[in-house]
This record gives structure tokens, C-alpha cells and sequence, in this order.
């Protein structure tokens, strides 16, 4: 691995970025719109019985692919002492092989940019999302589908230490996947990178400018991106990069994230005590999970063409005919997961003796690779929470009735197109002042993002919604 | 929590002082020998048909206790790409319930004095060994035992956050339990504790020259200890305590140590190259577990007095009748593992760039709960290490065959007496000089011991082998 001061300065330069740049912000924006034009994608629900190569193995058991590979639909049954409802069954996605979520990175100008892919996903909702470099699950790179190897691949099959600024294992959604995992990572690499047609650089700062807008950047990107650390710097480098040379509404949280990053021990809670509240929860929150067969799913109804809860809660499992042209044709079938409605992810942040501060909850999701992760102040990825009644959940009142001058991001984002049929969810950042008390609810804690971001160093502490969030802090461009 | 700085100071004083304590380390010898004395434990193998209220549930699914509590003896079926056997299968300890490893503290003439108990386990090569306050399962302090509640408990029951200096999940054995965690706390009240007749006031100074006897001081004495940092002092507080006033041969070592402890910034490796080390193994090896009914595990036999191996390897599932007597005579019946033959850890030290490393590796078991876990330079718990051929296992002839003056630490040591019948491991630290080059093999790392320090923060990094291991390490008294 390289040197980390370097690396961090690079890291650093290259989320200030947007001059000097391999293509202007707009340019990439139409290039986008461009690769989207290109491209014609069909979706089209289907039964069950026209899946091509996928089945319900063993009458019943699981929906899988006739290789073994890529995932299965398996019915699971929990039991926990986790929130009100103490037991339930329910349909989840296995896909127990770790892929690829990896960024090639360059400097071009002196500044670190990233070699980002407009890649094409059945179930996006802008069907060309800005992907990283490669995402490859290991059916994938080991060629389940015969076809040829992804691009760039070999650069990350190959990858010396000394090329890897960044390798973190994290989860993806619990409640959807069955601790599900890919390997995060980006490399610096010094020699010559081909630009390939879908492929463009772009620097940090150009990334999160663009995730303001909708359902642009994918999920995987942003889970990357999320791990990149705010650093430990001093003043004197920080101004290396004229900081506060402009002004903006975001200004003051801006400032304050600045001092969360730098003033790591002015944190509310030492890390030790926050590891300490980790501990009692994980050691007092059992989480049981058997896998069933998929007609034994109890509150769930198997019909022709989805597998949805009796009250059309949650989502449902469909199956689905894709054929992408581009400049080839590409069909095949496959089965995906449809919401049942949008979801909120928010996290509330508050100044607390000069310092940024976020709450955040430990969440348990039946998919958790180990009992609860560190979640967003407000997670409602399936509930019906615009018809939530008063105080149902923590915040979601709050959030909800913000005055817009609070609310720092806002945006919709995707959950991944390969899995997942237009799936979108309201991701916000709030700001809090004086209405707001620092008391927070049995299972909620004020961290700063410093904190966070070492907790996504290890893995499976913080989970991929509140990951997305973190994906969205910037200072000022 | 407490202020950390403050803590750090009472742990780093604790583990210097073998002078004003509550009692002389040499009275303290003689107080275990005592209560050794005073008990009377008598245990007898049995036949699985005279155990009382366990069973093979199920005709011969598991062996587990009528009340569904305490734990059970199961079969697994492992699948892995790990290491040279793809497949294989046998029983195994499934207790999934998270206990409590605790330590009650307080200041005594100024220094910190854990509260230790002398603690009698039937499977103890020393029927009494000292153990941390409070030792206790789920099912212990939810009273399945329908007796009376451990002593103690309430305090731990009822810990304010600020009472808490420590607070960790840790693993246990890998190769033994099934995805087992404890809890390991310690509080630092300041009322008045009732000293009850089988308990001590030690300071940690005196726990680490305790554990320099073989077989003293409990697992779970060493894990608990394990945890506490060496922290980051600056010179001038470690001066405070006369660190290097005497001599003696482990002078060198304690040097190095400090030094790795001062100087965080020349370790090896970074600490993120650490984590893509893992990162990277997580990613590829695969651990698959199944359980199976235990009269299917190949080649394991079931006799009508134990589960063996065809070979005799590895371990025995027995059935024993325990008595103790004591003020009152208490006895009943249990299954107990127990080990084919002794075992060895070992971690092989070297001096870095003027910073004390450790060679460590990292090794999947078949219970680790996330795949690998770090693990000392040498593990063979269940092999027959004494006739292995040359070169079969990294290190082990080397350690074998070390020179004294390079041993700093060597001592047998015992693993849990509630679970396993007299099993006992070889512990060694040993210090290398030129003869041992910097490469290692594929799955090891050099790491300093701040460096491991923190990764035994977060929950199944860092394995019980290599914990207890730490747990011996010292400054100068």
C-alpha cells in the first residue's frame, strides 16, 4: 500500500477538484446523456416458468440458477428479540460469493481521477449509471457466463500492494441480502490505462457534484467512494486548497464537518465507549436465521409471476426478460426484486461543541452479517412511511416537516440495477440547531464522521445506507 | 465511559505495580494454594446413557441439555478452499448465547485492583485457577441453572456507561466452538465491594507475573486482560513509573515493546495495508459450515463413552460425572472435549527498524465467525506437533529448537475448565536476531503490538490463541 500521507493528500486534492479536469462537470453530464441515447433497454415481466436457466430447484426449495452460480431466492425464518415483531419468514437473496467493487485511479493534471464506467443495469431507473471501474461478482471473473472477462479486470486480479489505496470489505442491504459482501477497492496505477468507449475520468469532486442529481450515481460507486477517509489534516494543508474562498448555504455544515475531521478528540464519545455501546447491543440482540423452503414463507404467496406478502407489503420477488442493444444485443432472463414502495434513508447532524456530529442508530436487519450495523437516524427502506402515524419512528416527523434551509442533501439514489427493478430511495442530509436535544433514543448515538469513517475501515459496522449518505459529504469545491 | 487519559494512566500503573498492593504476589501464591486445598474435586468419565438431563436429541442429532440452555455438542460438515483437506467433518460446541467474562476494579492505596476469583473448573489441569470476577453464560445469569445468581452479577447487570473501561466481544476457540463470543468487561466502581471468601484484589502487574506459572490464571482472565492497552503514553509518563530502574534478560524486549508502543508511526506496515491484507483473504477463502446429525460426521465414531476420531486425532466428545466439595457438596453430570494431546502458540517477535513485530498469521477455522481470524506465528492445538516432519508447519521447527536466551515467555497454559478435560498448550514469546529474515508466507504479516491492540477492538480479529499470548506480555515491574 502505498504511502498514506500521500495518498490522503491525493485523495484530498481530488474531492476539491473541479478545474483542471480530464472533462468539464457539464461535458460529463452530456456524455452521460449521450451513452443513454445509445443504448436501448427493454425490461419485461414474465411468470416464473419462462425463466431461462433459473428454476425452482427441489420443488420448491429456492430459485436458482441452473450453474450453481450467480444467487439464489431462499425463504429464511427469523427469530429475534429485536423490536416488536419477534419472528417472521421471508424471501432474501443469497449470493454468498464476494465480487469486485473497484475504482482504477490516475492522476491527470497532478489530481487523482477515476476511471468511472456509464454501465447499463436493467433495473436503474436511468438505466446508464456512473459505475466503478469493475463490478464483477465471482461467477464474473471466473467466467460463469462464458463470456468474455469485464474490462480492466486484470488490473485488479493483479493488483500488487503497493498499487491498492483502498481495500475494505463491506456489507450491502440486510434486509434484502443474506450478509451478502464485496471487497471495495481502488488502485493507483502509473502506467497507461486505455480509455475504453463507456469509460470516462473523473476526479472525487466531479463524483459527489454529480451525485446532487437523481439516480446518476450507483450504488456501488457510492459504497466506494464512502470509504475514502476525510483525513487527518492539518490546517496549513487544508488551506493549501483555499477552502473557504467562496460562499454558499452549505457553508456552516461544511465548517463544522472541517472540525469534525479536524478536532478528533473534541468527539461527544470516545471510540472505546462507542465500541462499549456496540458490545452490549451485540452481545443482548439474538438473531436467528434459518433458511426454509421457499413455499414454506409463511405470510408470503407464490403466484405465476412474483412471490409478494399477502398485504403487498415490503417487495416481491419477480422474474423478468432483459434485452439490452447497444452495438450488440445482449438478452437473457432473470429474477429481481421489486419495492413495494420508495423508501427514506436521513441522517440528522447537529453541532455539538463545535464539531459535526451524527445520529446514528444500530439497526438489525435479518440479512446482517453480525446482529446490527450502524444505520442512518432514519432508515425506512420498505415501510409505507408517508402514512407512518406520529412518533412511529424516531425522526421520520422531524425529518419529514424540516424546514428546507436545514436540509444540506436531497436527492434520490438507486439501489443496484442488477438485482433490484427501479428501486429508488430519498437520501437526505439535515442540519440540526437549537430545537433538537442532544438526548437521543435507547439505541442512537452521536459520532462524528471521523468516527464513522473508522468504523468502515472494519468490516460490517456500518451499513450500506449510511454509507451512501457519508458518500454524499463534501467540503467546499 | 471514563476519561481515557485517566484510565490509560490506571491500567498502565496497575500493570507495574507489584508493590503496595492489597496483597504480596508471594501471599497470593499461597491464597490459591489454599483454596486449592480447601476443595475437593472428584471427576469420572461416564457413559453417555448416565448423563443427567442431557440427551442425544433426536436419536442421534446432537447431544444437548433438557432445558435447551447451557450448550449442545453438534456435527458440522466444513467446505473451504482453505489449506490442503477441501472437506471435512466433526463435532463441535455450539453455545450461541453471548456471556459475560467480567472484572470488578477499584483504586486501592491508589492503584487499580481487579477483583479476581478463585475459581474451581472441573476440567482444570488445577482444579482452582484465577478467573475474572464474574464468569458467567446467558443461561447462568437468566437463572437456568435455577439456583442462586453468581456473585457479583448486579454490578455488571447494572453498569452505568461511566462505570465501564472496557467493554470487548472476543472469539473463543475456532476449532472448537461454533461461532462463540463472549463478552469481556471490566468496571471501575468506586462504593465499597464486599471481598467475598473465594476472591482477591490483584493488580494487573501481579495477574501478569501469576501467569508466568502454568496453569494459574484461567482463559478467561487472559482474554479479559488482553484488551487493555499499552496505550499511547508519552516518554515522560512512562518515566513516571521508573521503567527502566533494574535489569534483567527481558530488558531488550520490554524496550522494543515500549518503543512500539511510542512509535505508531514505524510500524511496518500501515495500518490500511493491514486491512487490504485481510481484505484480500476474507474476499477469497470460502468457509461453508453445515450442521449434520452427529452420527453422520465421516469419520467420527460414537462409542457408548465418547465421539472419537477413526485416528484418535484431535479430540474426544466425553461424558463425565463431576463432584465438588467444598463448604457444600455440589454435583452433576456434563460432556467435556477433550484434546488427544498438548498443544503449542507461539508468536516469534523481531525487531523492526528499531520496533518490536510480531509474525502473524492468519488462519480460517471452522467456527471463526468471519472466515480468519489473526492468530499467533504457531498454532497446533490438536496436531501431534512433537513428530512432525520437517517443515510441514512455517516457524515450528524453528521455535522448537530456539535457544533459550531468545524464550522470554514459556509456560503451559489451560484452556476453559468448564468445556474441556485438562487441556493444556504450550504459550511462547520468542525474540529474533538476524537469523530470521524479514519474508514471510503467504498468510502472515509483521505487526506491532499497538497495531494488534487495535484490531482486538473490533469484534473477531484477533483469536484467543494470539490474545493470551498478549495477555503475557509485560513492561519491566
Amino acid at each position: 500500500m502505498q504511502n498514506l500521507k500521500g495518498i490522503s493528500q491525493k485523495f484530498l486534492k481530488s474531492s476539491f477538484s473541479l478545474e483542471n479536469t480530464f472533462i468539464s462537470t457539464e461535458k460529463a453530464l452530456e456524455w452521460i446523456k449521450d451513452q443513454n441515447r445509445k443504448v436501448d433497454v427493454n425490461i419485461e415481466k414474465i411468470p416464473f416458468d419462462e425463466l431461462n436457466a433459473w428454476s425452482f430447484e427441489n420443488d420448491g426449495l429456492k430459485i436458482s440458477h441452473d450453474s450453481g452460480k450467480f444467487f439464489s431466492i431462499e425463504g429464511i425464518r427469523i427469530k429475534t428479540n429485536w423490536g416488536g415483531v419477534k419472528s417472521w419468514d421471508q424471501p432474501i437473496i443469497n449470493q454468498p460469493e464476494i465480487g469486485y467493487l473497484g475504482f482504477l485511479t490516475k492522476e491527470i493534471n497532478g489530481i487523482l481521477h477515476f476511471l468511472v464506467q456509464a454501465k447499463i443495469e436493467p433495473g436503474n431507473v436511468n438505466f446508464v449509471q456512473l459505475s466503478p471501474t469493475l463490478q464483477a461478482t465471482k461467477s464474473n471473473y471466473t467466467r460463469a457466463h462464458k463470456g468474455k472477462s469485464p474490462a480492466y479486470l486484470d488490473y485488479f486480479i493483479n493488483a500488487k500492494p503497493e498499487e491498492i489505496i483502498l481495500d475494505q470489505l463491506q456489507s450491502e442491504q440486510g434486509a434484502r441480502f443474506l450478509r451478502k459482501r464485496n471487497r471495495n477497492i481502488i488502485l493507483k496505477v502509473e502506467d497507461g490505462i486505455e480509455l475504453l468507449d463507456n469509460f470516462i475520468w473523473l476526479t472525487l469532486a466531479q463524483i459527489k457534484v454529480l451525485m446532487s442529481h437523481d439516480n446518476l450515481v450507483n450504488m456501488d460507486t457510492r459504497t466506494v467512494i464512502s470509504g475514502i477517509p476525510f483525513g487527518n489534516y492539518t490546517i496549513d494543508e487544508i488551506e493549501l486548497f483555499s477552502f473557504f474562498d467562496s460562499k454558499n448555504q452549505l457553508e456552516t455544515v461544511e465548517k463544522k464537518l472541517l472540525n469534525s475531521t479536524l478536532l478528533k478528540d473534541k468527539a461527544l464519545h470516545s471510540f472505546d465507549s462507542i465500541i462499549s455501546f456496540v458490545t452490549k447491543r451485540k452481545s443482548f440482540y439474538e438473531l436467528e436465521v434459518e433458511t426454509i423452503p421457499l413455499d414454506q414463507v409463511r405470510n408470503w404467496i407464490i403466484e405465476k409471476d412474483c412471490i409478494r406478502h399477502e398485504e403487498n407489503k415490503y417487495f416481491r420477488i419477480i422474474a423478468t426478460k432483459v434485452s439490452i442493444e447497444n452495438r450488440e444485443v445482449m438478452s437473457w432472463t432473470q429474477p429481481m426484486v421489486e419495492p413495494a414502495q420508495e423508501g427514506l434513508c436521513a441522517f440528522v447532524c447537529k453541532e455539538i461543541d463545535g464539531v459535526l456530529h451524527f445520529a446514528v442508530q444500530v439497526k438489525l436487519e435479518c440479512g446482517n452479517f453480525d446482529i446490527i450495523e450502524f444505520a442512518p437516524t432514519v432508515q425506512c427502506l420498505t415501510g409505507n412511511y408517508r402514512n407512518s402515524k406520529n412518533g412511529s419512528l424516531p425522526f421520520l416527523d422531524y425529518i419529514l416537516n424540516i424546514p428546507k434551509e436545514q436540509i444540506v442533501f436531497d436527492t434520490l439514489q438507486s439501489e443496484e440495477g442488477g438485482r433490484f427493478f427501479k428501486e429508488q430511495n430519498r437520501n437526505m442530509l439535515v442540519f440540526s440547531g437549537e430545537e433538537l436535544a442532544l438526548d437521543l433514543p435507547e439505541n442512537f448515538i452521536w459520532m462524528t464522521a471521523n468516527q464513522l469513517q473508522l468504523f468502515i475501515k472494519f468490516n460490517n459496522y456500518v451499513n450500506i445506507q449510511a454509507r451512501s449518505l457519508l458518500a454524499a459529504l463534501t467540503f467546499k469545491y
